[in-house]
C-alpha cells in the first residue's frame, strides 16, 4: 500500500480530526460521533448527509452554507450507524425538520431509516431523499436498485440552496427530489483504488483494459473492455446516460466530469471537452460543467459523468453562492 | 499506461482545447500557442505564467481574476518556446509592463528569458520572478539551483492581487520577490506517475518505499525509505523545511498540503492534522491551510508540504478575493 496514513483502522477518525483541524472555525465534531455540523446554525430546515468514509470529499466536506447542516461518516466503505446518525441529526434541528439526504446503498438506507424512526419518536419531522443517479447500477424499471454516485452533488446542492432560501422541509425535499429525478450518472475506471484496511484493491482489471459502469466500492458494470480513446469512452457513456433519461433539444443542462481518485487533470479536461462537444451537438444547452474530484473511490484511477436536467425554476437553486470545504479551496483561520 | 487520452502526442493541446471548452467564456486561445489569455484585461500590470504541461492544475489554471492574465503551457514536462510565450504577453500588456512568474527550471528560464529579450527589443517592459521553493534540490546556499514547486501558488496568488490592487510592475514584482522569500515547500512521493508520451513512470520505487524531497518530474530526493506513518513522515518533512527559513513564534504563516495527482483527500487531511499540529507546537500562527491538488505530477502518489511565513503587510494579498478556475469548481456557462 502507498498510503500516507497512520493506523488503517484509525483512518476515517483521523480524516474528521484532520477536516476540524483544518475547518474548526466553521464546523465542530458531534460528541461520539464521527460526524461533524456547522458552528452557526440558522432558522431552517436541516440536512444531514452522510455514508461510508472513503470516498472524500462526498459526504465530509458537502457541509457549509449552501449545503448540510451536519454530514455523518461512517468507517471506510460502511455505513455510519443509526445513533450517530440521530445524534448529528438532533445537533442541527432548530424545529423545522430535518431532510436526511444521502446515496442508495443498502447499509445506508437501513442505519439512516433506523434513524429517522429514532427521531420521529421524539417529536422531529423527517423527511428523506436517496440519490441513485448511476445508470449502470440497475436497468429503469428498478430505480431503487440504483447506487448514488458523484451527481448527488446537484442534489445535495440544490437542496443546500432551497433550505438556505428558506423553504419548508417538504419544498426543499421536493427540489432534492425534482433534481434527482433529472441527474444521470456513469463511471469508468481503468484501475483499482486500495482500501486501507486491506491494502487489496477494490478489484483487479489488468492494464489496457476497463470497466464501463464501475460503481463506486468496485461493482461490476455494464461492459468490461479494452481501453480505447477518451473521446470514445466519452461517446459510449453519453449516449447510455442520455438515453436512460432523454433531454429535449434546447434544454439546459448541468455536467458534472468528476475524478475518482488517481485520474489527472488533464485527462478530466479531455474529456470534458468531448462531453461538452457530445451535448451540444444533441442540442442541448449547457449551463454549468464541474470539474474536479467530487466524489471518489480511493486512488481509483476513472471518472464518471453526470448530466443533471434541471427545469429552469430549478436552476436558481444550482446558481445560489454556497461554500462547501472542498469547493473553496482556502481556508482561512 | 491507465489513462483516459487520446493521441499522447495531443495531450498537452487536447488539455488546453478541455480547458478552453470548460471556461471559453472567461478565457480564449492565443493563436499558434499552447497559451490563454483572459478574454477582459483591465489597465494594469500584465502577469504571465508558465511552464511544461501534466502539472494542472498549474499553470494552466493559475489564470484569472486575481492570478495571471496568460499562461503558457508547454508540450509534457517540457518548457513552452519562447514565441509562443511573446505572442502570450503581447496579447495581455496593457502599457503598464508584463511579469513573468515561473518555477525555476532551465528550460523554462531559458525560454522566458529568449522571450523576455524579444520583448524588450519591442519596447514592453518585462520583469522575472522565479519560484524556487523546493529545499530538497539544492542546499540553501545554492538558491539559484532550486526547483519550484507547489509554493508558486502563494508567489501568483499575492502577484496577482497586487496587480489587481493597480500596483506598478516593480511592486508587483516587489510583492512577489518577497513572498517567494519566504515560502518553503518539501515533496514526498511512495509511487510514480507515467508521462502519456512514453508510458513509462517517472521514476521506480519499489512498493513501501517513500522518497522524500522527490521533486515534480520523479527528480531525486534527499532521503528513499521504508513508508512510516503519516505522521513520521510529515514532521520530519516540517523539520527540514522549517530548518531552511526558520520562523520565529506568533509569525503568521499559511500552509498549502498539496496532493501530487493520487494521493486521497483523506490522506491530505489526516497529513494536515499533523502538519497543523506542528506548527503550532511550535509557536505559529496558522493564518489560512490550503488543501487540495494545487500543483501536481501525474498521477504520482505523494503530497507536498508548503510553509509560507508572510510578513503582515502582505497577508492582504493573500486574503484578496481571486478567481481561477481550480479553485471555485463551478465554472458557469
Amino acid at each position: 500500500m502507498r498510503k500516507f496514513i497512520n493506523k488503517p483502522q484509525d483512518v476515517a477518525r483521523e480524516t474528521v480530526e484532520g477536516f476540524l483541524a483544518v475547518n474548526g472555525h466553521l464546523f465542530e465534531a458531534v460528541p461520539g460521533t464521527l460526524a461533524v455540523r456547522r458552528r452557526h446554525l440558522r432558522e431552517k430546515t436541516a440536512i444531514v448527509s452522510g455514508g461510508g468514509s472513503g470516498h472524500e470529499p462526498v459526504w465530509l466536506e458537502y457541509v457549509g452554507d449552501g449545503f448540510a447542516d451536519a454530514v455523518c461518516q461512517g468507517d471506510v466503505f460502511a455505513a455510519p450507524d443509526p445513533h450517530s446518525i440521530a445524534l448529528a441529526a438532533r445537533a442541527v434541528d432548530r424545529g423545522r425538520g430535518i431532510l436526511f439526504l444521502y446515496g442508495n446503498y443498502a447499509g445506508d438506507r437501513l442505519n439512516f431509516d433506523l434513524a429517522a424512526e429514532l427521531l420521529a419518536d421524539e417529536g422531529h419531522r423527517v423527511r428523506t431523499v436517496r440519490v441513485a443517479d448511476d445508470v449502470a447500477a440497475a436497468p429503469p424499471d428498478r430505480p431503487g436498485d440504483r447506487r448514488g454516485i458523484a451527481g448527488g452533488f446537484f442534489v445535495a446542492k440544490a437542496a443546500g440552496a432551497a433550505a438556505e432560501a428558506g423553504l419548508s422541509l417538504d419544498e426543499v425535499a421536493d427540489v432534492a427530489e425534482r433534481v434527482a429525478e433529472g441527474t444521470r450518472s456513469m463511471g469508468v475506471a481503468s484501475g483499482a483504488g486500495t482500501v486501507p484496511g486491506t491494502g487489496e484493491p477494490t478489484f483487479l482489471l489488468p492494464e489496457g483494459e476497463c470497466e464501463i459502469g464501475m460503481g463506486m466500492h468496485g461493482e461490476a458494470g455494464v461492459r468490461r473492455a479494452a481501453l480505447t480513446t477518451a473521446d470514445d469512452t466519452v461517446d459510449e457513456m453519453l449516449e447510455l446516460v442520455l438515453a436512460d433519461r432523454p433531454v429535449p433539444p434546447g434544454h439546459p443542462v448541468c455536467v458534472l466530469v468528476n475524478g475518482l481518485g488517481a485520474t489527472t487533470r488533464a485527462e478530466l479536461l479531455i474529456v470534458a471537452r468531448r462531453t461538452r462537444h457530445g451535448l451540444t451537438e444533441r442540442g442541448l444547452t449547457i449551463h454549468a460543467t464541474h470539474l474536479g474530484n467530487y466524489a471518489t473511490s480511493q486512488e481509483m484511477h476513472g471518472f464518471s459523468l453526470t448530466v443533471c436536467a434541471m427545469s429552469p425554476e430549478l436552476l436558481p437553486y444550482h446558481d445560489a453562492p454556497a461554500r462547501a470545504p472542498f469547493l473553496t479551496g482556502v481556508n482561512a483561520a
